[in-house]
Protein backbone atom coordinates (compact mmCIF):
# COMPACT_ATOMS: atom_id res chain seq x y z
CA UNK A 1 0.00 0.00 0.00
CA UNK A 2 1.34 3.53 -0.98
CA UNK A 3 0.36 6.88 -0.01
CA UNK A 4 -0.60 9.31 -2.83
CA UNK A 5 -1.04 13.80 -3.13
CA UNK A 6 -3.02 14.37 -6.29
CA UNK A 7 -4.04 17.42 -7.43
CA UNK A 8 -7.44 18.90 -8.76
CA UNK A 9 -7.35 22.20 -10.80
CA UNK A 10 -10.45 24.21 -12.14
CA UNK A 11 -12.72 23.84 -8.63
CA UNK A 12 -13.09 27.43 -8.67
CA UNK A 13 -15.99 28.99 -6.29
CA UNK A 14 -16.96 25.49 -5.12
CA UNK A 15 -18.19 25.67 -1.87
CA UNK A 16 -17.44 23.02 1.02
CA UNK A 17 -20.89 20.86 0.61
CA UNK A 18 -20.14 20.55 -3.47
CA UNK A 19 -16.28 19.07 -1.91
CA UNK A 20 -17.56 17.03 0.09
CA UNK A 21 -20.36 15.16 -2.11
CA UNK A 22 -17.35 14.89 -4.88
CA UNK A 23 -15.18 13.46 -1.77
CA UNK A 24 -18.38 11.24 -0.82
CA UNK A 25 -18.14 10.02 -4.78
CA UNK A 26 -15.14 8.61 -4.60
CA UNK A 27 -15.96 7.33 -1.00
CA UNK A 28 -18.87 4.96 -2.35
CA UNK A 29 -16.98 2.90 -4.74
CA UNK A 30 -13.01 3.38 -3.67
CA UNK A 31 -13.35 0.13 -1.94
CA UNK A 32 -13.35 -1.59 -5.30
CA UNK A 33 -9.88 -0.05 -6.39
CA UNK A 34 -8.51 -0.37 -3.08
CA UNK A 35 -8.18 3.03 -2.23
CA UNK A 36 -9.21 5.04 0.26
CA UNK A 37 -9.05 9.06 0.12
CA UNK A 38 -7.91 10.26 3.54
CA UNK A 39 -8.44 14.03 3.20
CA UNK A 40 -8.87 16.79 0.86
CA UNK A 41 -7.95 20.52 1.09
CA UNK A 42 -9.76 23.18 -1.55
CA UNK A 43 -8.46 26.79 -2.08
CA UNK A 44 -11.45 27.82 -3.73
CA UNK A 45 -10.02 31.03 -5.56
CA UNK A 46 -7.57 29.11 -7.21
CA UNK A 47 -9.48 26.27 -7.39
CA UNK A 48 -7.43 23.79 -6.46
CA UNK A 49 -7.70 20.73 -4.69
CA UNK A 50 -5.29 18.25 -3.08
CA UNK A 51 -6.22 14.99 -1.96
CA UNK A 52 -4.17 12.70 -0.08
CA UNK A 53 -4.85 8.97 -0.44
CA UNK A 54 -3.45 5.47 0.03
CA UNK A 55 -3.97 2.54 -2.72
CA UNK A 56 -2.05 -0.04 -4.30
CA UNK A 57 -1.04 2.50 -7.27
CA UNK A 58 -1.53 5.85 -9.29
CA UNK A 59 -3.46 4.31 -11.83
CA UNK A 60 -6.34 3.20 -9.01
CA UNK A 61 -6.01 6.25 -7.52
CA UNK A 62 -6.90 7.81 -11.20
CA UNK A 63 -9.53 5.11 -12.07
CA UNK A 64 -11.86 5.90 -8.55
CA UNK A 65 -11.28 10.13 -9.46
CA UNK A 66 -12.74 9.02 -13.26
CA UNK A 67 -15.03 6.67 -12.33
CA UNK A 68 -16.66 9.19 -9.31
CA UNK A 69 -16.52 12.66 -12.15
CA UNK A 70 -13.03 14.35 -11.20
CA UNK A 71 -10.82 12.93 -12.93
CA UNK A 72 -7.12 14.09 -12.59
CA UNK A 73 -3.77 13.50 -13.67
CA UNK A 74 -1.96 14.80 -11.43
CA UNK A 75 -1.12 12.04 -9.25
CA UNK A 76 1.96 11.91 -6.94
CA UNK A 77 3.38 8.82 -5.30
CA UNK A 78 4.64 10.19 -1.70
CA UNK A 79 6.66 7.97 -0.45
CA UNK A 80 8.47 9.86 2.33
CA UNK A 81 6.68 11.97 4.56
CA UNK A 82 7.55 13.90 7.95
CA UNK B 1 -5.54 31.02 11.80
CA UNK B 2 -5.99 29.53 8.60
CA UNK B 3 -5.02 26.21 6.51
CA UNK B 4 -1.93 26.09 3.87
CA UNK B 5 -0.69 23.87 1.38
CA UNK B 6 2.52 24.87 -0.26
CA UNK B 7 4.72 23.08 -3.23
CA UNK B 8 8.54 22.98 -4.08
CA UNK B 9 9.69 21.56 -6.99
CA UNK B 10 13.15 20.32 -7.42
CA UNK B 11 13.34 18.18 -4.77
CA UNK B 12 14.54 14.97 -6.82
CA UNK B 13 16.01 12.29 -4.53
CA UNK B 14 15.56 14.04 -1.90
CA UNK B 15 16.09 10.96 0.84
CA UNK B 16 13.62 10.82 3.90
CA UNK B 17 16.68 12.03 6.45
CA UNK B 18 17.62 15.30 4.09
CA UNK B 19 13.42 15.85 4.34
CA UNK B 20 13.34 15.41 8.09
CA UNK B 21 16.07 17.97 8.12
CA UNK B 22 14.28 20.44 5.93
CA UNK B 23 11.24 20.28 7.97
CA UNK B 24 13.20 20.74 10.93
CA UNK B 25 14.77 23.77 9.35
CA UNK B 26 10.97 24.94 9.37
CA UNK B 27 10.03 23.90 12.61
CA UNK B 28 12.95 25.96 14.25
CA UNK B 29 11.89 28.92 13.43
CA UNK B 30 8.32 28.75 12.28
CA UNK B 31 6.97 30.05 15.84
CA UNK B 32 8.63 33.50 15.00
CA UNK B 33 6.13 33.29 12.29
CA UNK B 34 3.11 32.35 14.30
CA UNK B 35 3.31 29.48 11.43
CA UNK B 36 3.05 25.60 12.25
CA UNK B 37 4.14 22.86 9.73
CA UNK B 38 1.98 19.67 10.24
CA UNK B 39 3.26 17.61 7.65
CA UNK B 40 5.15 17.42 4.33
CA UNK B 41 4.78 14.35 1.65
CA UNK B 42 7.85 13.92 -0.62
CA UNK B 43 7.70 12.16 -4.27
CA UNK B 44 11.34 11.82 -4.63
CA UNK B 45 10.94 10.88 -8.41
CA UNK B 46 9.37 13.98 -9.89
CA UNK B 47 10.80 16.05 -6.71
CA UNK B 48 7.60 17.48 -5.14
CA UNK B 49 6.99 18.25 -1.72
CA UNK B 50 3.61 18.91 -0.40
CA UNK B 51 3.61 20.76 2.83
CA UNK B 52 0.29 21.33 4.99
CA UNK B 53 0.65 24.30 7.34
CA UNK B 54 -1.35 26.40 9.84
CA UNK B 55 -0.66 30.04 10.60
CA UNK B 56 -1.40 33.81 9.67
CA UNK B 57 -0.89 34.45 6.08
CA UNK B 58 0.39 32.58 3.04
CA UNK B 59 3.01 35.43 3.73
CA UNK B 60 3.98 33.90 6.91
CA UNK B 61 4.37 30.75 5.44
CA UNK B 62 6.44 32.42 2.46
CA UNK B 63 8.68 33.69 5.28
CA UNK B 64 9.46 30.52 7.24
CA UNK B 65 10.30 28.11 3.82
CA UNK B 66 12.54 31.57 2.69
CA UNK B 67 14.09 31.91 5.91
CA UNK B 68 14.77 27.99 6.09
CA UNK B 69 16.48 27.89 3.20
CA UNK B 70 13.87 26.33 0.66
CA UNK B 71 11.26 29.01 -0.88
CA UNK B 72 8.08 28.80 -2.97
CA UNK B 73 5.75 30.86 -3.90
CA UNK B 74 3.23 28.19 -4.53
CA UNK B 75 1.33 28.37 -1.44
CA UNK B 76 -2.63 27.66 -1.36
CA UNK B 77 -4.92 29.02 1.70
CA UNK B 78 -7.04 25.75 1.74
CA UNK B 79 -10.24 27.40 4.20
CA UNK B 80 -12.36 24.15 2.70
CA UNK B 81 -11.17 20.50 4.15
CA UNK B 82 -13.53 17.17 4.30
Amino acid sequence: MATFIDVHSGFVGVTAEQLKEAHEADLAIEAEEGVHFERAWLDPDTGKVFCLATGPSKEAVMRVHERAGHPTVEVYEVPIEV
